[in-house]
């Protein structure tokens, strides 16, 4: 070992002693004489000091470190005189007798601190020094505890942990795949799985009866914002369960991870809402439930009083913005714009300003006389000096819409602290969605998810009425208005699955061309399951208090799905591509 | 829950519970009226009894439950009265109250038992049936527990678990990559690591002090037997290191795992051997140290007597094979042809057998005297009743023969228990082979592993003959006569390293266009470091007391590549071709 300590590690008690450590020069400065230098490592930083009387080789070996520099430094640790208590090792300093220079360092071409100078595609570019920085060492190491939690917990839960191939094979359907050419089988491909899905529920049929994975997916797609073509999933699946069980393993197992990784004790037990509730009450699937500002129904209130924008709505919703009752014009103007962008996609937006004294004043004052205005504030629970903010149209939409207007005012009014954690599960979704365009109905989840149990009767009916009544034995973990992992059980009766392949339109044929292998496994004595699977990046970012994954991934790729450090995807040679029997058309004349 | 016990559960104490198991019918037989079934879920089986004067209904169920059912069944714990000692729930049943089909199962194609009759081509077709065998379940569980016992020790020891990509760039030397094309830019590829080598030191450069990953790699090679195209590895890095450090804390993972996991106590601590001694004792760099049947050099005795074969041989070498020594001419003329097969490759084989009276008979009797045979014999240390097995030509390729001679030797003998654990760490590899063909010197293990820290000077010599001498800081891991993982320290001296790009013979540019990126990132401060990985498939087979990986991989490929139940690799669809911009030429005349 070229240290006796880590830079985290010494403190008072060790007053003394002769140590030795190794690290980077974070900086070195003289001062009166003396040299003081910061050494770090992962675990932390220590001042080293020349003294003003040292052997004029080791002063002068000192002056010369550069940022960075990797050294081994010998010395005895010593009380400071001047203590730094933001340090753990802050109490002490060690007086030098030897430095090594292990490693000399250019200089980097950013700063490596807390906050750095460089800026977002530099860093990526040296994302390996961009990872010595402290929010990015705190990121990963928060990750790998996280993974270690899952799996204590898991494992204590008589869960295994089995690897399924990465190599597997085309789906028709879903998003699209990564594919692999195979040299061995000229003309054919592998495919890097989108979810260990299938294999996860064919280890229910071979009777693992709990099986995990924290596991690597991939999806080819156009990438939005924040999304990685390779993400990570921890991935579950159960025999012999209902909902309930399903549920409870897995709310465990988030309460665990938050007391062990943060000291934080969640909800217990973890609220729960049907999927109608969230969309009627928040807009959305995914409420973010740190703060109130709900969504009220208020259409019969204003539909039909003369507002002909209102009464050729088939929905009429508002919220209450605590304390935004004074909010001018041109602020107004300003929210409006925001509820019109494309992104929003509001066809205007309507107001009611409550000012201190209790009056209001609102863009429909005209259609609307004072009492009606008053039931509306009242309806939306809204008090002196808030402001209610109004949006119409279809239901669904409209809610969303306000769903979206909901988070944005509680950005702006810093509702959302991302120290306080807000855990939730949405239950009861649809089973099923009709497509007007294609004037059938699509699985909301996939077509294996079965039907609350309550729901069978309604299922094997003939009407859409009823179909659309559906509601499915599936769940969403929410935190923080943020989707962090769903699951389903899934249908294990081939009479039942049968019966969706029906209602989804889907012909025998082509069920057994899309689903024909798994259908063939479940002939043979496949058990009830279910389960689920977390979004691992985004649960790391949450924990972290963030909103970003790329911090929590090592060597995330960039918006065209690049790695700019080590500059991939890139061109391979004309051997490779002979070996496995392809051309590219991409320089093609099209 | 379908059920309040798990099969494997329950006990004598249980007795007069009402309990709810869930399971499949491993089997079902009427006796005397009554029904006995086999209950079997992933923990275990249990009895379970439909009493003659069960309810007809019941009894009516009971009789239609075929093999591999699934059933839920309540009933009541009580004693047997011919108990099974050989399961741990063979002291009671369950007299049955009801049983709920919760599935059927058409007939399986082969018998799901300890033994299946099933041939190795239907079994991987359906491998979701074969997994449910106790072999296979035990296998998974085994390496289930592995992979926990090797995270739980590694972050005990400080050691981070990094997630690194899986899509990463191609790289110009090595074993072949497989590729993936990338959509987003035309033309470009991906390709699928086939180690972490370089994300793992660049997280040291990072300054992430210990890094492990459990983590698939992936490689295009022609498949020999028992290697699999994706397979895991348990990589390790550590910084400030050197290479006792590596050996003990690896040291201290595999006997952790040996304890935990199978209650085996391993040597303390693991025997070191160098590469030379291995060589010239067993005639491998992975010997098998269970048994002795060491190699012994007879070259100065037996060269220059007259016997040509002999004489012109650079080397003789000889193994003593215990109480074979009254082998017929009919089973050397066999071993024989054994030794000559091409697999092993030697010219033939020369025998001395000494008969349990001492008296001595050989096949090169009229070259040599008694007292020479007798010396012979001595310096073997074979005694009466043994079988002097003797080899000749080039040293390192005779001691080779010898090696594999002696394995199967040792096989053929019941010498390689699989219950008995003999680790050995081999060290002091040499860091550099001359190619006679390309007149050159190639990396032992790669380019970037560091000298022997004593061997430095030699290092810098000139000299081929002192070049040949010069150790590496390299070490394997070996088990039994199998390799189970290897490393080294790496070398993190810019100057160092190009004085190794000199040595063999790769320009500065050629260095700069195959390893320019990791040279550059060590530019910036790259602290002393070293590593290794474990074959994590063999490290569980091996545990098992198994030879081959396949039964450790919950969903493995064949010697083709394929896997035969998903029917993977396949073709995709021309939009998906178009998409990548990529032709296939599989089909195309030469």
């Amino acid at each position: 070992m070229y240290r006796t300590h880590t830079c985290g590690e010494l403190r008072l008690s060790d007053k003394g002693k002769k140590v030795c450590l190794a690290g980077w020069v974070q900086k070195s400065r003289k001062l009166g004489g003396m040299t003081f230098i910061d050494l770090r490592d992962r675990y932390g930083i220590t001042q080293l000091v020349v003294r003003a009387d040292a052997a004029p080789e080791l002063a002068s070996v000192a002056e010369k470190l550069g940022r960075e520099f990797v050294i081994q430094a010998r010395g005895e640790v010593l009380e400071r005189e001047s203590k730094n208590p933001k340090l753990p090792t802050g109490d002490i300093e060690i007086q030098l007798e030897s430095i090594n220079i292990l490693n000399r360092s250019v200089t980097p071409p950013f700063t490596i601190e807390e906050n750095s100078d460089g800026g977002e595609e530099i860093r990526a570019r040296y994302r390996y020094l961009d990872l010595r920085r402290p929010p990015l060492q705190r990121a990963l190491a928060l990750r790998h505890r996280l993974a270690q939690e899952v799996r204590n917990y898991l494992d204590a839960q008589g869960f295994m942990e089995i690897e399924t191939p990465y190599l597997i094979k085309s789906t028709p359907e879903g998003a699209r795949d990564f594919v692999v050419p195979s040299r061995m089988n000229p003309g054919q491909f592998y495919a890097l799985p989108q979810s260990p899905q299938t294999f996860k529920q064919l280890l229910m049929v071979a009777g693992y009866d709990r099986y995990f994975q924290i596991v690597r997916c991939f999806r080819d797609e156009d990438l939005r914002a924040d999304r990685q073509p390779e993400f990570t999933q921890i991935d579950c699946e159960m025999s012999f369960v209902e909902q309930e069980d399903v549920l409870n393993t897995f709310e465990g197992m988030m309460r665990q991870m938050f007391h062990n990784a943060l000291g934080v004790d969640i909800a217990n037990p973890i609220p729960r809402m049907d999927w109608y509730t969230a969309m009627d009450r928040y807009g959305s699937d995914k409420p973010d439930i740190r703060f109130g500002m709900e969504i009220h129904d208020i259409t019969s209130l204003v539909k039909g009083c003369g507002f002909s924008v209102f009464d050729s709505s088939e929905y009429i919703g508002a919220i209450a913005v605590e304390g935004c009752g004074e909010y001018t014009r041109k602020q107004l103007d300003e929210l409006t714009d925001w509820v019109k962008r494309p992104q929003v996609g509001a066809k205007g937006l309507v107001y009611i300003k409550i000012a201190h004294d209790g009056s209001i004043k609102s863009s429909v004052d005209k259609f609307y006389t004072a009492e009606q205005l008053q039931e509306l504030v009242k309806t939306c629970e809204a008090k002196a000096g808030d402001l209610v903010l109004v949006l119409c149209g279809a239901k669904r939409k409209t809610q969303t819409q306000l769903g979206v207007l909901r988070i944005e005012m509680g950005n702006r009014l810093g509702l959302r602290d991302p120290k306080v954690f807000a855990p939730l599960w949405i239950v009861d979704f649809p089973l099923l969605e009709w497509s007007e365009e294609d004037q059938r109905f699509y699985a909301m989840h996939h077509p294996f998810t079965a039907p609350k149990p309550e729901h069978e009767a309604l299922f094997y009916s003939d009407r859409k009425e009823d179909l659309e009544k559906v509601c499915a034995n599936a769940y969403d973990f929410v935190l923080n208005g943020t989707e962090l992992g769903g699951g389903s059980i899934r249908i294990h009766d081939a009479a039942m699955q049968s019966r969706m392949f029906d209602v989804l339109g889907i012909s025998k044929e082509d069920a057994e061309y899309k689903f024909g292998f798994i259908i063939n496994a479940f002939k043979f004595g496949a058990p009830p399951h279910g389960g689920l699977a977390f979004g691992f990046d985004r649960v790391c970012a949450l924990f972290g208090g963030q909103e970003t994954i790329r911090d929590y991934i090592a060597f995330p790729k960039n918006n065209q799905g690049r790695d700019v450090m080590i500059d991939s995807p890139s061109l391979i040679d004309q051997v490779q591509m002979d070996e496995l029997c392809l051309k590219s058309t991409a320089g093609d004349k099209k």
